[in-house]
């Protein structure tokens, strides 16, 4: 930030007054412009094949950053959005989905590039997907097939990780997390 | 948002090219300026009475909006934090709590005023809070003295709701909730 989006003026970074954090400070219009975490929403689409191991749904990143690699269907929350509405929405842009029975699963917290993401896991109810255009590729996944060595961020790794392990016990509480430079790449994220 | 915060130039709100919502576009830098939600990350410190019921800390604000009335300590995350810091900085802020044992309890979408609220369980390790300068009054309140009339918001309303039900059962599973115009007042949130 470099001009006031208010008044167009240039802004000073410095610690208001009552303050202890250094803000993009407009001295015309007096307006502080506070800078905060966004919220990255998606979701785990699991399908579920009956009489066999369920699979999951993974895109392959026709974007940067990360582009080839695979990862869950994921994106900025909209304002004037439901966390729920965002992950459905990423799911359908990214994959044309059809998808329900949304359950909050992972909360992780990447400090180093103020970000959060918060990932739910979905029933998919059908296999009419499809790649949407920031999406090369979109398919389902056996546990044993998953492509660890290529999926695009950490907290894509992490959610998938939990997932196989409550799997196991068929019982998927919340999962909290952090993911910063020491545990993480910054670059990939 | 009036002018470039990149440049100084004034903005237009019109829908980018492959996308489909208004945004405010700078046609010199070619900069799209998104707009998300804030996250407020907050927590309800409990003081465990060892043979009697355990109490809530409650402040009343000093500020606006409701001015006078009772919260849970909450406020804006900010930058490069982690979503269990940033529910503790706030109740240090608010209330000068010494809290430990956070756990994630309530996550709330406000569509109509784009916040997502995230409350965690706390526990209160003593009682030497006492109100920061956001705050006329730091109390603790057994459940019949809550202030039901006066509490602040809708967010902080569902929070403790859901509480005082879990606490029956002594089970305090992550409740995730919308309130918008339709179930809550907008005014005063």
């Amino acid at each position: 930030m470099k001009y006031c989006s208010n008044c167009g003026q240039p802004v000073t970074l410095r610690i208001p007054e009552g303050d202890n954090l250094p803000r993009y400070v407009c001295d015309r219009c007096r307006i502080v412009h506070y800078q905060n975490p966004k919220i990255v929403a998606g979701c785990l689409p699991v399908w579920k094949n009956s009489g066999g191991e369920d699979q999951v749904l993974l895109c392959r990143r026709a974007i940067e950053p990360r582009h080839g690699f695979w990862t869950l269907p994921a994106g900025f929350m909209e304002n004037a959005e439901i966390l729920e509405q965002a992950a459905e929405r990423e799911s359908v842009e990214e994959a044309h989905t059809n998808i329900d029975e949304l359950t909050l699963y992972t909360l992780i917290s990447l400090p180093h590039i103020n970000q959060i993401y918060i990932m739910y896991l979905a029933n998919l109810r059908d296999q009419n997907f499809y790649p949407g255009v920031e999406s090369l590729d979109v398919r389902l996944f056996h546990e044993h097939d998953i492509p660890w060595d290529s999926l695009a961020f950490h907290s894509i790794r992490f959610t998938l990780e939990k997932y196989f392990q409550d799997r196991k016990q068929n019982h998927y509480p919340v999962h909290t997390h952090t993911i910063n430079t020491h545990n993480g790449k910054s670059a990939d994220q």
